[in-house]
C-alpha cells in the first residue's frame, strides 16, 4: 500500500491516438448524431477562453443534452484513454478550457434547462449550461435572484468549477456558499448525487464543495441547486473618491467592522478612473474610488448610506455621488463594469492579461501600494479594479504580444505580484483560478496541501483524463 | 490501477496487540512523559462522549502540546498501526469520540491557546481545544464573537470536525462557512496547512472544507482560523405561540422570503413547552411556539420586530412576548436552551437518545406532524425542538434502556425519521453528525456518493487508522 505521504505522480495521458480517438467516435456517433464532431471550425472555438494562454484545440467536439450522455461520454473516454474537457461558454481566464493534451470537448451549452425553482426554499435546480442572467432573467417575476456574478455572463456549471465569485460576495458570498446539491459525472462514468436540498448537514465527507473549484479535473457538473435571494425592497448606490488607497481601504474595513451589511464594495485606482473617464466619456475624479451598493428596506438603506457616508468623510472620501434611481445606478455599474474594456482602450492593439489576487484585508492597502510602485517601475499598464470587501483585486496588464521583452517583464511582475499575495497570508487567485495559469504557484501556496490534493487527484482520476494539466 | 469505480473494501484494524501498544507508548514516552497514560479512570473517561451509544475505552490517552507532538504522536500509530481517536471535550453525540477499536485517544484539550486575534480582519487563529465560550469570553473587550453555538460549551477543533451548527445559523452560517484555514496531521503525520486568512481564494481543492465533517478519519486538526462577527448593536428577542406547528413555520418562510435578516429562529413543539414550564416554573403557552432573535442597529431591529411581528399575526400567532433588555433576554433564551433537560426531566431515570434531521424547509411542516404522529403512534415521550429556519429539527426521546422493546421501538422510530427526512430530500443529521450511530444511513442517503467517500478514505488514511469505524 503506498503511504499518502508521497506525491503521487499522477498519470497525464499522451496524446490520443488516431486509433483511439476513431473508436470512441465509432462508439458515440451513433448515440450523438450530429452532436459529436471533429469540424475543425467547432474545435477552433473550443480551443480558447477569453484569456491570453495560448489556445489548444480538442479533438471532438461533443453536446450531451442529459446527465445519462455525459456519463455514457465519460465512460467511452475512460475506456480509450481520451481526455475530457468540459466547456460551459468559454469565460474561464486561466486557460482552464483549453484542451493542452487534446482529447474531447464536452461542451454542455446545450444542457440549459431551469429544472425547477421553489420560492418557498429559496433555491432552484439547473443544468450546467444555464447562464447567470439567463437564471435572472427567468426569476424576474419570482422576486428572487441569483447572486454570484463574475462580470462575464458564465455558465452556471463553469462558475462552480472555477468557484467564482465577483461584486455582491462581501454581502451573498461566493458559489461556494451558494450551492447546495449537485449532480457529477466522476471519471469513471458514475453518476454522484452530492450534498442535499437542506440548508446543512453534518453527514458525511462534503463531496459539494470538493468539486466546486475542482475545474473538471474530478467530474464534470450536470445539474446545480443554487440558493436564491430575495430581491432587496430598496437599492441605493454611491461613488466615493479618496486621496489614496488607503482611505479608501480604512473606510471599507471601518465599515465592515460596524457591520453596515453592505451589498457592494468595489476600488477602481486612479488609472481604472482615468481609463473609464476615457472610455465612457466620463468626469470622474481620478482618484482611488470607491463603488457602493446598499440593499436591504427603504429605511434601512437609508441607515446604511448614512452611516457610510460618515465614514467615508472620516477617512478623507470626498465627491460623493449618489444613485438610487434604477437609471442612475446602472450608469453609474456601468461605469465599473466597462472597466475592463476601458483598460484595454488605453493600449489599443495591445493583449491583455487579466490576473488577480486576495489577501486579508488588513494586508490590503499595502498590497496595492507595492503593486502600483511595481507597476510603475516596471513600465506597465495596468490598471487596478478590486473586490475590497473580500480583500481581493484585479489588475488587467497591456502587453505586446510579439515583444518578448515585455512578455518577460510582464512574467516576472505576475511572478512578483503572488508572491506579495503569499507572504501576506494570501492565494494566487481569489476568483480566476488556477487553470493552466497559475498551476506554477500552488505548490509555493499549498506547500504539503498540494501533495494531498494530488493523492485526491489520483484517487478519483486514476488514468488522468479529466481536464489533464489544469489545476493539478 | 484500480478504477475509482469500485467501492474499495476500507481497511479496518484490528484491535492493537499488547506488542504494538508497548512499543508505541515506549516510543511516546521519552517525548510526553505523564502526558501519556495506560491509567484505568482517564482511559474509561475517554470512552464515552454525550450520545446514548455504548462507551468504549481507548488503550492509552495523550495530551499533546503542540501541532508537532501531535504529528509524532500520529506518525508513531501509523507505524505500529494503532487508532487514533481525536478528542476534544467530549460532547459529540453520535459517537464520534468512542474508541470502538481501541487505540490511543489524543486528547486536544491542553492545546487550548487563543494564539492570535485580528479585529482588522474579523478573524482569529485558534488551537482546537479552546472551547466556544473561551474564545468569545476572550473577544468580549474587542466588540467582536464567533458565532456558532451548538448549545454544549464544546471545542473549536470537535466543532469542525462534525460540522457543528445552532442556534444563530439561519444568520451568520455553520461552522462551515465560518473556518478560513486550519492546520491537520494527515493519518502519516504530515502536516498540512489548508485554506488562508484569504477570505476567498479559487487556488485548488477546498481541502478546508474536506476536513470540516470529517469526524477525525482522515487527520486531526491542530489550528483553526475562524470569522468573527461583529457585536450587533441591539439585539431583541420574542416568543411567539401557534396553534399548530404549520403556522409557525409558514411565519418562518415568509420571514425569509421577506429577507427580515433574523439571528435566530427556534421552534419548540408543545410538548417541549410544557416539559419547560414545569423544568423552570414558567407559564408559557403549551403550543408550538418560535424563538425569536433580531440583531442591529437600534432602528434597524424595531423595523426588523415590527415586520416580525405583522408576519406572525397573518399566520395565527399570540402570546407575543418581547424581550430586549439583556437580563429579560437570557431568561427567554435560557428557556430554550434548557429544553433538554426539561425534556430529560418528563421520564426521570430514563436514557435519552437526541437525534436530528434537517429538510428543506418547504417539507418541515408536513415532516414534523408525521414525525408527531409517529411519536404518539409509538408511545414515545419525545420533544420536539427545531432550528427551523434551517429546516433542521431535533428530538429528545426517553428510552428505558434495560427494555429490550423500547430498545426496538425507538430504533425503529429513528429509522422511519430518518427515511422521512431522506424522502423529503433532506439529510440524515443536520449538525450531530455520523460517528457510529447513523454510519448504517450513509448508503441510503448519499448512493454512489458513498462509495466515492470510501475512495478518498482510502487514498488519504490507506491504513485506517484515524478513528475507524466511524462515518466511512
Amino acid at each position: 500500500m503506498t503511504p499518502a505521504t508521497a506525491s503521487p505522480s499522477l498519470a497525464l495521458p499522451p496524446r490520443p491516438s488516431e486509433v483511439a480517438l476513431e473508436a470512441l467516435i465509432g462508439e458515440l456517433a451513433p448515440r450523438l448524431g450530429e452532436r459529436i464532431t471533429t469540424a475543425r471550425g467547432v474545435r477552433d472555438q473550443h480551443g480558447h477562453d477569453e484569456s491570453w494562454h495560448h489556445p489548444g484545440a480538442p479533438d471532438a467536439v461533443c453536446f450531451p443534452h442529459t446527465t445519462e450522455e455525459v456519463a455514457a461520454v465519460v465512460t467511452a473516454c475512460a475506456r480509450h484513454r481520451v481526455p475530457v474537457i468540459p466547456y460551459g461558454v468559454g469565460t474561464s481566464i486561466e486557460g482552464q478550457v483549453i484542451a493542452e493534451h487534446g482529447g474531447l470537448c464536452v461542451d454542455l451549452s446545450a444542457m440549459n434547462a431551469i429544472l425547477a425553482v421553489r420560492p418557498e426554499d429559496m433555491d432552484a435546480t439547473v443544468q450546467p449550461g444555464v447562464t447567470r442572467t439567463q437564471l435572472n432573467t427567468h426569476l424576474r417575476a419570482s422576486g428572487l435572484f441569483f447572486s454570484v456574478d463574475p462580470g462575464a455572463d458564465a455558465s452556471m456549471g463553469g462558475m462552480a468549477s472555477t468557484r467564482a465569485s465577483g461584486t455582491n460576495t462581501v454581502r451573498y458570498g461566493t458559489i461556494r456558499e451558494n450551492v447546495l446539491a449537485m449532480t457529477v459525472v466522476m471519471p469513471d462514468g458514475r453518476i454522484v448525487k452530492t450534498g442535499s436540498r437542506a440548508r446543512k448537514s453534518a453527514a458525511g465527507y462534503d463531496l459539494t464543495h470538493l468539486m466546486i473549484g475542482a475545474e473538471g479535473t474530478l467530474g464534470i457538473i450536470t445539474e446545480l441547486t443554487v440558493r436564491l435571494h430575495g430581491l432587496p425592497e430598496a437599492v441605493s448606490a454611491a461613488t466615493v473618491a479618496f486621496e489614496d488607497v488607503a482611505g479608501a481601504v480604512d473606510t471599507v474595513i471601518a465599515s465592515i467592522q460596524y457591520g453596515i451589511p453592505m451589498a457592494r464594495i468595489e476600488l477602481m485606482d486612479a488609472l481604472a478612473m482615468r481609463a473609464v473617464n476615457r472610455f465612457s466619456h466620463l468626469d470622474y475624479a481620478e482618484k482611488p474610488t470607491l463603488f457602493l451598493e446598499f440593499h436591504g428596506t427603504h429605511a434601512g438603506v437609508k441607515e446604511q448610506a448614512e452611516s457610510m457616508a460618515a465614514l467615508c468623510q472620516e477617512f478623507g472620501g470626498s465627491d460623493f455621488a449618489w444613485a438610487t434611481k434604477e437609471e442612475a445606478r446602472s450608469a453609474l455599474w456601468q461605469a465599473r463594469h466597462d472597466a475592463a474594456y476601458a483598460a484595454k482602450a488605453l493600449r489599443p492593439g495591445a493583449e491583455f492579461l487579466a490576473t488577480d489576487i486576495c489577501v486579508p484585508i488588513s494586508e490590503l492597502a499595502a498590497c496595492i501600494e507595492a503593486t502600483q510602485a511595481d507597476v510603475a517601475a516596471s513600465g506597465l499598464i495596468a490598471p487596478l479594479l478590486g473586490h475590497v470587501g473580500d480583500g481581493n483585486f484585479h489588475l488587467v496588464v497591456a502587453v505586446d504580444r510579439e515583444s518578448p521583452e515585455e512578455l518577460e517583464t510582464l512574467a516576472a511582475f505576475n511572478r512578483r505580484l503572488i508572491e506579495r499575495a503569499l507572504a501576506a497570508g494570501g492565494t494566487c487567485t481569489g476568483e480566476h483560478g488556477i487553470g493552466s495559469g497559475k498551476r506554477g504557484y500552488m505548490e509555493a501556496e499549498h506547500g504539503e496541501g498540494w501533495a494531498v490534493m494530488r493523492t485526491l487527484k489520483a484517487a478519483l482520476d486514476p488514468l488522468g483524463i479529466m481536464n489533464p494539466g489544469k489545476l493539478v
